[in-house]
């Protein structure tokens, strides 16, 4: 089943311990639209400026990737600026160029209007609210946001919050939302304001994710939180988009499966993981880029392995 | 099969968010003791002072602890103070009176010379490597330490590192002892320092276990890392002892098994988990002194279901 995704489509220009790149191809849409489109169609809502190339759509469009819906205006792309140090744990942001996305308004093409996954990936909630608003016939809404939202647009966050199905944050972003240090408060406070789950990501320590006791088709049964592993990495060449990365995986598996079940979504927990590790392996989106399924389904095994307590079956 | 423990029985005095206890009976040994005492017959090696009452060894004796090991001292015995702040992650020591400690001398009664697991909880290094080479005939040995030793202690912690089968410490410490940040690279460069295995505890995120290249009895195919769960928690009462209640609960079941196995070694990382988990929910030796085998069983079908694809198997 097609996932709808809105969000950026972007030039990202990185530093890390590893080396520096220039206008790279990125944005959350991007980096989500490619580890999804492994698992699921992907068609995507966005906005790109002059300098955006017909060889940067084929990034995405060699992927299967739906563009129909990037609108091209004039001037130029978004463009964001940062640097990792250290642990490489949080991103510096130096600069925001927002460029053509300050002026966007999401416009959805009718070949978009039967996707049954919607993901709300991480932009202004009130651009969030009105592509929500204009597809409510949706099977399941997904969502990420980021602190500056949180900061300084929660009663627009709010209205996006009380209609997702799933929110992805990590530690921090749950946190800094709920105004409660500890995480399984936090988690709960978060869902109180409107997701039916919450799934927070711990960079290399993995991901949990915490259930509401209000009705999700296919998971009502769990009770418990979920914990998903990530690889413990000798090497992380940059961390930009492996959030979008793990988010893509997560819903491109779950929007794959003919229905929702405990098991689908702890497998997805898995797949997000598996995608945000290929993501930071390279700069940018060029590991997603040249990754196969089959390698895929080799780190799926290996995150088996890595926590499961029986060896898996051949 | 029986463990030999040597490290500290002790006094503590702790303040978290949660309350204020003074003098409550603590120590590395005896959180280890009380912990690996679920799964099989344990055996102290420590010293005390006039201050321990036939009430505080009762509660090590009633578990079936074997005290005999633990000498009595004119004076007093060891001492911490502590406190817990915000996100109770990390202890701030505010006292240690190291006492009858200072001048300890370890001697082992020759009822525990036929142990075959060792563990040599935190406590000096020179006192651990003469406890090890008193017991050359063990089939196994464990061990932990600390910032204090690793920082102005490497010389004398080198010995021990070198006669390890498994390090238990957690991530700063990995960091401190191999002067790496990046976590798989730490646990190399630690391993190379002696142990044949390491694991890492990452609070609440659980536990990872790393394997080196070298012959290790059971556990020789295995390649790929081990990551455990940690039970997420609303509450945190106190944390004093966890590290080491995990290490009883990890070494405990390994040493209650006929042998080593990969799942074995998989399913002592889950009881360390479970049973660290239960001794951060009271103060000092409290939770673990109620704590039944049916708690813990329940609890570690709990971690399975938190981190395992399919629904356990009833």
């Amino acid at each position: 089943m097609a996932i709808l995704v809105v969000g950026s489509v972007a030039f990202d220009s990185i530093e890390t311990p590893h080396g520096k790149v220039d206008h790279v191809l990125g944005g959350a849409a991007t980096h989500f639209s490619l580890a999804a489109s492994f698992f699921t169609d992907v068609r995507v809502i966005g906005v790109v400026g002059e300098d955006f190339t017909p060889a940067d759509e084929a990034v995405m469009t060699r992927r299967g990737v739906n563009t129909l819906g990037i609108e091209h205006a004039a001037g130029l792309s978004f463009h964001w600026t940062g640097e990792y140090s250290g642990s490489l744990n949080e991103a510096k942001t130096l600069g925001t160029d927002l460029n053509v996305f300050a002026t966007f308004e999401p416009k959805i093409p009718s070949a978009y209007q039967d996707s049954e996954y919607l993901f709300l990936a991480n932009i202004d909630p009130v651009l969030q609210a009105r592509v929500r608003k204009q597809m409510p016939g949706v099977k399941m809404v997904c969502g990420d946001t980021m602190n500056y939202w949180i900061a300084d647009h929660g009663a627009n966050l709010a209205v996006v919050l009380r209609e997702l199905d799933v929110l992805l944050i990590n530690d921090g972003e749950a946190r800094m939302l709920s105004g409660e240090q500890n995480p399984v408060k936090a988690a709960h406070a978060v869902m109180a304001m409107g997701p039916k789950a919450l799934v927070v990501k711990h960079g290399e320590y993995g991901a949990t994710a915490f259930f509401s006791d209000r009705a999700f088709a296919g998971v009502e049964s769990v009770t418990v939180p979920f914990r998903a592993p990530a690889l413990p990495m000798s090497e992380v060449v940059d961390p930009t988009g492996a959030g979008d990365s793990f988010a893509g995986g997560f819903y491109g598996y779950i929007a794959s499966q003919p229905k929702l079940t405990p098991t689908v979504f702890r497998t997805a927990m898995f797949y997000g993981g598996v995608m945000g590790s290929f993501a930071v392996e390279k700069f940018g989106t060029e590991r997603l880029q040249a990754l196969t399924r089959e390698e895929i389904e080799e780190r799926f095994r290996l995150f088996r392995e890595m926590s499961h307590l029986e060896a898996s079956v051949a």
